[in-house]
């Protein structure tokens, strides 16, 4: 069997993390991350790839090409988690596992950050535990659907 | 160092895991889930506390007697998420980490579903990995906070 | 062919019935409505099984053991009706017909009163009708459903 | 003493009782229903008039002149329930105890069936118990009121 | 004349006062507040009952069986006063006086803690006042009630 | 040390107190209420400032004068209460206690009556004790504060 | 210069005028009230048309018909006044002045009664001044505009 | 029989009435309007008080003196119709009979003045006569109720 | 094959067509409008039936004999698109397409008319093409469809 | 005259078209629609200048460039329908007709899928009729507006 | 031409600038802010007219008079802002420019002060450039307008 | 001390400033903007940086590299302001004070305008100064803070 691809995509403003507001994101930043999300993939024989983008508009030519050919995505949308219907529709038609992550816990913030557009048509959602959040997500599409 | 100890409460319907409702909830009944739960925690020389119960009243009276010697909550309180304030209050005064675990995706289900009365204090949420969310929850936070 | 089994389950306060507020609930007391119902069961070849509890985790233990061995449940959860997401939760596992019942119209009482949680999985609600509700209920089980 | 009469009055649509929608309504029609509650009426020795509009304006005609020589109105007014403030005046007018029924189960179909104008002001409402509930809200009206 | 009765109830978590967040709830725990209120109530020739319990069942139980023997109730039903309307149902029976005391000021805290369901069945509310609030609703009883 | 200072102050329309509705407000008048206060203050060694103003204005012009002189306001703000951000913006300013004092239970009256601006910034809250709610509010300050 | 025309239209229920709830609506019944608006309309020379319908339809098949020669429409559309848009669009297209009575002050009873489609597009609305209404209608029609 | 005696209020900016925005408030000035108004209290042997002023205290010092020796009201409060829980307080104190007078018909305008916390006290409602209402209001109290 | 059945059905005030509001509805009046859509429909080989009627019973009456024996439906239900759920439950039983059309742009007008009871239940909308929507209506049945 | 220019402006995702969810959206992909298109404006003698993209910036530098010299714009603004207000604001500024085309019926899908953001601005709307939609809005341009 | 005129009119607790919450208000007293006013004023060769009042009436009186000779206001209203339906009416009569000025962001504080009944008829607002405001707001009426 | 440096930020549409609706935006275009702008940053020695875009994802990206370097921002965020939590988070960032421009008074224009996501995290807010508005922000972050 050939070997599985998951999409790791972060949405606006995640180029900076680890750059600023420690206390919610931490120190990591996104290719020390990145570099640390491969290592874990390794384990499970799982390829990645990386994309981060501003635009709403890359976001989804970026995903528009992959709809068919990954296994999973494990996506932070950052401020888009909350305003992108054109990202939802995109992710609706994408055919592999969808989890959505958090660095920080957004159910303790804004009250406009509680309602996800994503969370609906996502298979799990992971919030609060740091960056880990991501390799969490990882060890939930592999361990727990079993491929 | 002492052995850490993480409660695993389960809250109202949990007990009758994995005899309904497969689609949603999958087959692992609850006590094959807490042996499972037990072996991952050797793992990380973590000493597990598990307590079930269908009363919002035995749920409190059971938290408030730990509120001080236990590290770390993983806490799925069914129903009792979306209503409870008491339970809320009782977990407001627990000193450890406490990560939200629901086995489906509580965000595409009821409108009614969708606020949980306990995020707003945990450190983490973790929706849709199935059973394998209690997992989860364990690394986040044994990996993230680095006990 | 054995006999059919209806659990009479009455939630929080319906265990003072009769005792007070005549004009709203009637003269009937709880104990004396069961044996009416008994003997309004006898006629139809039903036998019927009573509980009452003022605690919404008792209800939930009862109704857990009783899920797949009970053909049908006359439920009046009192206040537990417009609270208890506990217990519509239990309640949808149960493989019977759900008759639900209001001894008065609880729909010109308080506006909270005007939403129940459990109508929505429910087979019928009636309402208004007094202590008789229970027993058009039982008519409607035994009757509409041609068992 | 003189006979008891008793209104059925049913609204739009359902003089197409029986036609369609067999899942939702089962396969009575609404003569055939009329018969049987007819016979059913013979019991108790009450008389019946039976009256089937689509019309708002036509039912409140036909109202207007009972008000005062009828002892109760069983009410089935399909989508006008939700919608005519005027009915409900009308009603409101009326000496005689009223009971609501519904053949579904409104409760548990669209959020704009869940409000019904006539609810506040009707003794009793049964949904959800299909053509047998025109006939347990008769029952409700003689055994209860206890004529 | 005989004596008058008070019950003193405390809902969830009060049992736990003084040990934790004095900030909002001041120093003294349950035992020594209600010593202090037993000294109080000697000054009125009042007798005291006491009773807190983190179950709402168990709640519901004791009041029942005191429904009409005693004279005034002052309660803090904690989390419950915005969840329960079992307890409301169940105090609206109780013929005495009641008094709601909350020990912090609700109404600059969490916005679910603003409405009190029980507020519209007391009396009197008292909030902010610390648990010197407890006493200043025996004051409020006695004095302007002039038993 | 030097005697304490409460103000005492009254809103609109309570100047007319004991004139009409004495089944909501009781039959004693301003002034004999301010006399008993004085009574009632004397035994603390407590000097009282009683002010009453059918203008928003003129009260805002009155506190503006004693922001930094008096240790504690006792406030019964009528109908605004609910409407007037300029008087929560000036007693914000007021360095010491607050009681807001409500003559009636406001919160089972119309539902306008149930939001009050000057909760947020009181320290306590005391409604429905008729006029002997502006009593225990000095005993709450005095007691309480341990001054 | 010709006579001038005004209809006087009654909505649903307004056949019954004092029948009935004589306390809201007084005695008078719709044709004495005729009789005494007619009486009325000859002081000023008018000539008045009368309709009552309880029907929506046949409502605006009057209307319709009266677009263009009629100078002024006094109208209580009874519980049409809260849900007719159509005929808040036929009211629309009428060039003559519309006043809006209601018998009864309908801003202090149920809060549906509270929103009338038809004020945005009347003249002038008189309420609670009873019957005596769709006389101060006429004369604000004739003595304020002048005719 | 003594003469009867009807305050006519005006509240805020009403006495630049006739000054500007002719096409919402006509052309009359307030001392025109009230000396016309004057005239037409003769008819039926009324004497008038005319009042106004831009002040919420004010008008509630006024009120408050005449409560008892005042047959009627007729109100104009502007701007206070909307926001003034003051003086719907201090008018529910008034004894006599209350009409609410608008110049323009306020439920055409913006939606924050479409909701009167007045209405609900008043006996009636006048509005969109012009100043004609004022007298419109006179006839409804003086006819309508049959001094 | 036999022919293809269309009825054009529109609903209160519409008859009116073309004889007001030109800039809103343009100049066509209904017969016009008729003879052009018979036109348009003889190209494709489809027999239409016309009904406009302001009464909505009158409409359920006649759409109620045509739900088995027509293809589609183009309606055009003026008012009653917003508040007839007796309209939308009779059309929910029609077995043929159903195109609504609106002459002018409902999306750009009051907020009533934004909500169209009727558009949950049609296979597409048409709107602000003036009376041209009846025409593209049925190039959408024929063509979109490809009978 | 010069021929006249209409804009087909397709947004995010409609690249994908044809590609999935082809009981929504049907099998012709985008090449073929516009190719479909373009046939048909030759019979109106129009020619069509087509932009798809998936990002707001790239869809608001391309109309900005196109504000006066076209006569209509034709678009499905996907997602962005729902949310953009920047590209309302820009279509604002253009001169030409617009009509807005859904290829589903937008208006019972998902609730936020109801509010169009530039429906308000548009001429007309059309959805629901599939690709077709787009040929029907530039019959509703070149006929209606009578070119 | 003869010399410009300018209100400064400063509502409720604004004399009070300087004294306290200098984090939000700044340091300079109302006084000092005056004079610095005038000596800008002087620049334009603009007269400035000064008045501050806690009272909603006596705003009112002062502006009324000021209606037609003053060619620009620049307003504070403070606590005015957000509930003053009769300053509204008032401003709106005001011929020359209105400029709201809020010393702190008001945006960013209690959500019932971010809408103000002001904004809509003002022709500019400037918010949290702290004292400085009222002079840009002169600087946005003379050099804006151009006197 | 080296020169300060403000950024001047405009969003989608500003570029097209003064090309359209003169009565909203005044005549000015961007680039004669931001000559003028320049000129008066020369007073006070500061040094502008200049970036507009119809993009969000560019606007971000050209942000993110200013977090750290700049003094102060200036932002016209155009539909922008209302919709995009990511600049928001961006902008929350930024170390410099943040001066929220708008042309025209959002505040009285369509409702969905008055929302401003960005005013929250701004230091302050002018609208309604027209293009001076940049202007006065540059005076506000100058003088006020008195660098």
């Amino acid at each position: 069997m050939s070997k599985k691809n998951i999409i790791i995509l972060n949405g606006p403003n995640l180029n900076l993390l680890g750059k600023r507001e420690e206390s919610l994101y931490g120190k990591n930043n996104l290719s020390k991350l990145n570099k640390s999300l491969e290592k874990h993939a390794k384990i499970y024989g799982i390829s990645l790839s990386f994309f981060q983008s501003n635009s709403e508009g890359r976001i989804l030519d970026y995903m528009q090409k992959r709809l068919y050919n990954f296994e999973a995505l494990i996506i932070n949308a950052g401020g888009y988690t909350h305003t992108s219907i054109a990202l939802r529709d995109c992710l609706k038609m994408f055919e592999g596992l969808i989890y959505e992550v958090h660095i920080s816990n957004i159910y303790n913030r804004e009250t406009f950050r509680r309602k996800s557009l994503l969370s609906q048509i996502s298979d799990g959602v992971i919030c609060g535990a740091g960056v880990l959040g991501y390799e969490l997500a990882m060890d939930a599409i592999v361990l727990e659907k079993k491929w």
